[in-house]
């Protein structure tokens, strides 16, 4: 039985940043990283949160990921850059990337950073949030392993290439989009093979490119794209803008998160954008707020609840920054393991 | 029987051309609606092409779009601006906001214009490969009037809210890609209720708010977007973009460009990056070429043939600029009867 434990919060930032202060990340990084991972579980993407930091450790002790990389702006160009990660923390790079974009749509109205040479960032809502709270649109894209076959191919080439936009409301919600383009993640596909459980038809193609409600074939085979061709489409976009345009690697060379066979060589874009550069703040804001009470007053489907983008992790953060993170017995067990290795104090 | 007849391109833009100057519409601005509607024609999305001229002349006849207008920058900041269509020509605010990204992309290193009271500008592709024309990646949005219902909701409000990326290539054909956020266009709908077929799940819900196969019920409902929950989230974002930030107006308002009942309040975004500002162009383009040679090398399903985004749009333009471009006999019917009102030369 794979029960959770509620921690609190600064119990389990205190535990991330003293394990990674032991791999000799610096003191404001160990921070960063944390920020990410909590994050993450503090809005239900379980995936990106604390459970994978004996994943990242993993790397640096294997030497395909480097704690302490002294990251460097290659180019630095008026409303662009491009920073080189130096194969350190994709969530350190990505702090220091949105922030220069950041600083440059204040004295542009626009900025974009490019990130090369990094690795795995966890969730995307975090660096797009980083703008949403200083009046800017947020724009997050990665690149990831293969999981899409190319529209009309048999072969995984292109990532799930997540995006994450973040924009301000007023008195509502703010909007958070934070999606891949994949119809569902492969975990899903996972978790349905480990139950023996059929998958719905529109998830996964198998091996020889034809739809599949088989679990085990999917997982040989390739993840759907939204949209078929328009998500191969725009999933090829996301790899040419974080991989060639950031000289990182190709299309189809990201290595996996737990590949560690070398350096993932992941790239990453940030963008912000200065909203009072095009409209008032406080007029923008009001009009998103009379958007999303117009969404919300629609009638629904079923009469279910109609959430809009990033609602439901909004909701969730306010109840677990209240209650507390719960934690599956498993992964305690990791950790403290870990904690043990580290000579750290156990959760 | 509407069979087609192939047109010198000449031909027929000197026939748009000279019915837009009758109109008002001064010469240069003549010269780009022109080439956006043949643009459209000769890559295939027939429905942004010619067949358009009478739609936009009603709408000029009618009061609701301004031939003339006189569009004006209404903030110019660095790297970004704000276009002010007055209700004028999409087409015409497309080029001068594109032009000016692009402009600024060379300043910058990254340029992003918004447009606002604008109208219909055709397709989004014309604006975005102006930008990869110059080695640069152009980004355009749009939004439209509803026609996908927010995630969970029965009411369409939401816009097909097409977006278009352009990326230069070197030796192969370069990626353009120019998609709607819906699975897709009603059109398809509307011609399966006209020839009496069903429609596959998928496509479209009815008005309350379920899948349906009926193109009937369809029709009274709304489009399902790419993804479901992430095409709705899409959609939202591209409104926000297009709508809020250019302060044209709030989700859901865009006027159809056959609805004369008022200006259309339409809002576009136009983004140009300089990619030299980030990597050698040089080596981009190399590794464009690379990576669209890995995509066309994958063992294709069903061994057919593998396209990349814009790859059978490119094709065609080829094919068309040599051979003629066809028009439908009706079509020609309709335009020489526009021909003979505004008293220019028939086709």
């Amino acid at each position: 039985m794979n029960d959770s434990l509620l921690y609190d919060i600064d119990i389990l930032k205190d535990f991330s940043a003293n394990i990674l202060l032991k791999t000799g990340v610096e003191n404001q990084n160990a921070e960063i990283i944390t920020e990410s991972l909590i994050c993450a579980d503090l809005r239900g993407v379980k995936s990106h949160g604390i459970v994978r930091l004996p994943t990242y450790i993993e790397r640096i002790e294997k030497g395909v990921l480097d704690p302490c990389a002294k990251m460097e702006f290659e180019k630095n160009f008026a409303a662009v850059a491009l920073l080189n990660a130096r194969n350190g923390f994709g969530q350190v790079a990505g702090y220091m990337a949105m922030k220069a974009a950041m600083d440059k749509a204040g004295t542009y109205g626009i900025g974009m950073v490019g990130v090369r040479n990094s690795n795995h960032f966890g969730i995307a809502s975090y660096y797009s949030m980083l703008a949403m709270n200083e009046n800017m649109i947020g724009i997050v894209l990665t690149h990831a392993s293969p999981a899409i076959a190319p529209y009309g191919t048999k072969k995984p080439l292109l990532g799930t290439n997540p995006i994450s936009i973040a924009v301000p409301a007023g008195k509502e919600i703010p909007i958070v989009l934070d999606m891949s383009m994949s119809v569902v993640a492969r975990g899903k596909i996972r978790y349905a093979a480990l139950t023996g459980e059929e998958i719905p038809f529109g998830w996964a193609l198998d091996a020889e490119g034809k739809p599949t409600t088989n679990p085990q074939e999917a997982l040989k085979g390739s993840l759907i794209p939204i949209g078929g061709v328009k998500g191969s489409g725009l999933s090829l976009i996301v790899d040419i803008l974080c991989g060639i345009l950031t000289d990182s690697c190709l299309t189809g060379e990201v290595k996996n998160i737990t590949d560690t066979n070398g350096p993932s060589n992941t790239g990453h874009i940030f963008c912000a954008v200065n909203i009072s550069s095009f409209i008032d703040v406080e007029r923008f804001k009001t009009n998103i707020d009379a958007v999303i009470r117009k969404i919300k007053s629609l009638p629904a489907i079923d009469n279910n609840d109609i959430y809009t983008p990033g609602e439901i992790e909004h909701n969730l953060e306010k109840k677990r920054r209240k209650e507390g993170l719960p934690v599956e017995r498993d992964v305690i067990k990791t950790l403290n393991s870990l904690a043990e290795r580290y000579g750290v104090a156990r959760l």
